[in-house]
């Protein structure tokens, strides 16, 4: 057990409310104890610690001043929300972060009313935040809505429509922009560079408020500076920042350690705003904890760390992680041929691609939160004679479907589409499930679609992907590491649409698409010492089909079962389709089609969602014997 | 016959590199001719009038500054092209624009080499060219990449996250912001009142041209307007516009009318540029067509009309289109409950939301072109405790899929969708057909997902989903003309889950899933006649499916037939796993899963192309015929 530290004042506070009765300096004590008492917490859980300590002193603040729940107040993507968890009634779970029945790792409805609207994926808050403004208008739930969006989020194109829309609607909204120059990597793009210009030549004294009306929101020992700034723009037919320029009355940027300034200013925005405003505070991740704001990065998301040292418990791992292989296989592919390039949208680190643009700093393209932008953009490079591979979460992959459809699949561009964390993904929960790709991707004419049922499948799969260069292709692999398989030299490219048969056996045929392969070749085990070993198979593909393969295991055994990490819609939905067609149902065949269910599965270990999902050894085995035993095997083959 | 205008300079043109022998004097009478042309060709076809006739002028200009295909000229959404198409090579084929193995109203790779991006969806263009620019310097094709942009499509995400990434990256890169402030509706949101702001008080002979470097940009005669302006913001940390803050150099306004300014801004920005350009163009839409300049929204998309009069030759019809009932049945329930408001992209007219809109301002939101906005914005008010109808167009829902998914879904908001264009759509072909919202929608836990079978239903539907307070509902809706039944005087909303049998027959049982019911009970007739009636089924849920229904339907009929207007991977696919799990194939049935083929189905009226994908009547019945023929039922029924 880690010693706790010391927290007399957060120890008075249950609820938001109770911040009310405390003073400024007691809020400043507040917020120190905050920050130890989240350490302390993260320590033993492991999360995201860097982004909750960048804004301990917001968290207090905002609760200080708004009257949550009544008030609504919005993280953006959530996972700087465990100081607000500690203060929101939370506090004695708070050591349960991220584990299986304990609180989500981000904002959850379901979880409490103090998180009006749950966050996961980047960017979402200002298009909540503004419905909420807009239904408190029309007679819906009362309170204001603040959004607390970081500036790596404000690369998203989400971000900008909904603040399009908001400085149309003119309606009473906060957004609390959270400047702290690191989303996950460090941000890119020309908005983020103009973000830095907005506070490097304004010091913290001489805030900025420039738009009409704007100082009156200001505290008054804040309005002069700003008076000056709207000097200096009179006169001129434009001007004014950005979020001015939207519509936005802008003040800041305000030092968001600063409990002085920040209570300040939010005190007079409450008091006086009528339309939307947004507060620009600068804060530092990992504010704080030295061995964080060394390397924020490192703290974006951490495991269970020693909380003096920094120094992390990590288990260590005996096969390299999915995503590092997919990075070698690429830099691989790139080494040989000068057209390959590869894309991420913010997140050069946890696709690897960090790794390719050490390589080839010219060749790699981190475009931002930005998805949508991401695909079409590889769509150009394809359309431009580049081979481009654009890689992406499955989770994050379904903010560009569109343009998979409009701009990929239906030009037919070779873009390679490297879909990590695809299947079910452990302590980020149902938000982060790689759960539909295999669906909303092989209903797409045209298009090739692979699940690697290995590492070394990986690296076949790159180097397949890099050969077709007449359609689109994509190919997932799962969070965490491979299963320890022997490594091919290099990758060879596989036939298209073939797969492999592992293991012949007798009356029922496992047919496989991804990595559950491990899984059903333990089942396979078990089921021999019944003397029950079935055919297992790889399909490899989802599209195109190995109809030969199919049918042929359709034709030779009683029973045929499929089993994917995927919900419903892919690729046995593929294989029904084919069975349907060829009228191998006409005549009878026991086909099962293990799927994800039909809920949103929790946080826990990957291992763990998988057994709820019923998709682990003993329940393929199960399913096996299920099919096997409810068959009345002498009415039906006699 | 129309008679045609008499063209003698365009006579003289069959690819662009015609113009370069052409004197600017030349260029002009070019430009008169192509726009009499443009007006010519669309009395014939109908299509998108307004928007080409908005650039004529500055298609001659690019093509006559520009060296196509070896520049990339990229149309944004396309509609715009005509004159283009014209220029290229395609005039011969100009009257078979959206007509079955015609010309594309669109963009289109496969049509020609001087389209080298396509498009339909809006804002994809700065994304697509970015990826020229990129490939050009890694030593992918050559040439200059140009993307051509509406002001209504700069309200889309993804266009900013373009910006934004081309901003950072400094490529020579070239936008030409078209801006007529009209997109199909009048432009809405922030950025579009900050562009009028642009020009409102600058006039055309004071370009701006403010950031470092750009005045260099500009032809002479610019150049002072451009030096004062850059004096104005001398001095300033930040300022300019917002272009500029986003890294551009921004030229502009100019009159895009003007063909001297036009040729003298593009040949200097052309000889001069070395990063990212936006070129600011203020055209008019319709512009030299007095029908379609006096109404230009009715200029959007026009059936065939008299050249001279502008009056629209429209066939009559009998049924209200389901936009209509849509809109009328929404009212309805508007009118009882004061917490439904509606949301739409930038599709007031085509959602039939201008008359919610007309009936309920207040309670109607125009969220511009911005669907990922639109869902979350929705998903705020639902979680605000209002009564969402978000209304999109399917193949447009597919921009907002990940916020289905994690804003609405997973967070069980009562968000409905309605979503219009379900199925194919005729003239505007493949790229808007509305193919996959089944398949994408069906497999996310806790939804509801209906389809109406006609315009009766689609009332039913409309209350079934303001009835549905406890989770998300989706309903879609073909393009076109309802089949004429009854209307009932009010909606009442569905037992959810429930489909509905609709002709009791014999071995052979049709589940149908939307409209093709029409079709299937034609086929029903035909049968009927042969002795071979089937029995006839309304599913009206994909999920959750109407599993007593189903089983029963299968227990009792040799062959079980699912139909919908969706790809593979939806209702039918729903069917065939409930019909596995529960072992139903374990015994033999003659299952049948009818689905939109593997390919993208090029533009044709409606019913052409439903006859191409095998879903007609005739091809229903073929199918029935077909599963009792292939099948040897002495061997397996005795």
């Amino acid at each position: 057990m880690t010693d706790r530290p010391k927290t007399p004042t957060l120890d008075r506070v249950t609820v938001p409310a109770d911040l009310k009765s405390l003073t400024d300096a007691d809020l400043r004590h507040l917020a120190d104890e905050l920050r130890a008492e989240t350490i302390s917490a993260v320590s033993v859980t492991g999360g995201h610690l860097g982004a909750g300590l960048g804004v301990v002193e917001l968290t207090v603040a905002l609760h200080a001043v708004f009257d949550a729940p009544r008030d609504k107040i919005i993280w953006d993507v959530g996972h700087q929300c465990y100081p607000h968890k500690i203060l929101t009634g939370r506090r004695d779970r708070i050591r349960t972060l991220r584990q299986k029945s304990g609180l989500s790792g981000f904002t959850k409805r379901s979880e409490s009313p103090y998180d009006p609207f749950g966050a996961a994926h980047s960017s979402t808050s200002i298009s909540a935040a503004l419905g909420f403004a807009v239904a408190r208008d029309l007679g819906g739930d009362a309170g204001d809505a603040i959004a607390v969006i970081g500036d790596g989020a404000m690369s998203a194109g989400m971000a900008y429509e909904a603040l399009n829309n908001a400085g149309h609607l003119k309606k009473r909204l906060f957004v609390v922009l959270n400047d702290n120059e690191m989303s996950i990597a460090p941000p890119v793009g020309a908005m983020s560079a103009y973000l830095s210009r907005l506070y490097a030549g304004a010091p913290f004294q001489e805030l900025k408020a420039a738009a009409k009306g704007a100082v009156s929101l200001l505290p008054p020992p804040f309005q002069e500076g700003a008076r000056r700034a709207k000097e200096m723009l009179k006169g001129m037919t434009v001007g004014g920042t950005m979020f001015e320029e939207l519509g936005f009355s802008y003040v800041g940027p305000i030092d968001g350690h600063d409990m002085d300034q920040l209570l300040g200013v939010l005190r007079t925005v409450h008091d006086r705003a009528t339309g939307p405003v947004l507060i620009h505070v600068l804060t530092r991740k990992g504010k704080g904890f030295a061995p964080a704001e060394r390397s924020p990065d490192k703290g974006h998301a951490t495991g269970k760390f020693d909380p003096v040292t920094g120094e992390q418990k990590k288990a260590a791992s005996n096969a390299p992680s999915y995503t590092k292989v997919f990075a070698r296989s690429l830099i691989a592919e790139a080494e040989r041929d000068d057209k390959i390039v590869a894309v991420t949208a913010a997140m050069p680190d946890g696709t690897g691609l960090n790794l390719f643009a050490e390589r080839f700093p010219r060749r790699c393209f981190d475009v931002g939160i930005a998805e949508q932008h991401a695909v079409t953009f590889s769509a150009g490079l394809a359309a431009g004679g580049m081979k481009p591979f654009c890689a992406l979460y499955s989770t994050f992959l379904q903010r560009g479907y569109d343009q998979v459809v409009h701009d990929v699949a239906i030009q037919r561009l070779p873009v390679r589409f490297a879909i990590d964390r695809a299947g079910l993904v452990g302590a980020d929960g149902a938000t982060h499930a790689g759960a539909f790709d295999v669906a909303y991707l092989s209903n797409l004419p045209g298009i090739v679609v692979m699940a690697a049922a290995d590492e070394a499948e990986l690296v076949h799969m790159v180097a397949t992907a890099a050969a077709i260069d007449d359609r689109p292709s994509a190919f997932r692999y799962p969070r965490g590491e491979g299963v320890g398989v022997d490594m091919p030299e290099r990758g060879q490219p596989l036939e298209i649409g073939k797969g492999r048969v592992i293991s012949e056996g007798g009356r029922v045929a496992i047919l496989s698409f991804g990595t559950r392969l491990a899984e059903v070749l333990k089942a396979r085990e078990a089921l021999a010492q019944r003397g029950l070993a079935p055919t297992v198979a790889d399909a490899r593909f989802a599209k195109p089909l190995d109809r030969d393969l199919i049918l042929q295991l359709a034709a030779h055994h009683e029973a045929l079962i499929t089993i994917e990490e995927g919900a419903i819609g892919g690729f046995g939905s593929q294989v029904a389709q084919l069975l349907a067609e060829e009228g191998v149902f006409d005549h009878g065949l026991k086909f099962r089609s293990m799927v994800l269910p039909d809920t949103f599965i929790d946080q826990s270990s990957p291992e763990d969602m998988y057994a709820t999902a019923g998709m682990n050894a003993p329940q393929i085995e199960a399913k096996v014997l299920d099919v096997l035993g409810v068959t009345r095997i002498g009415e039906k083959r006699a």
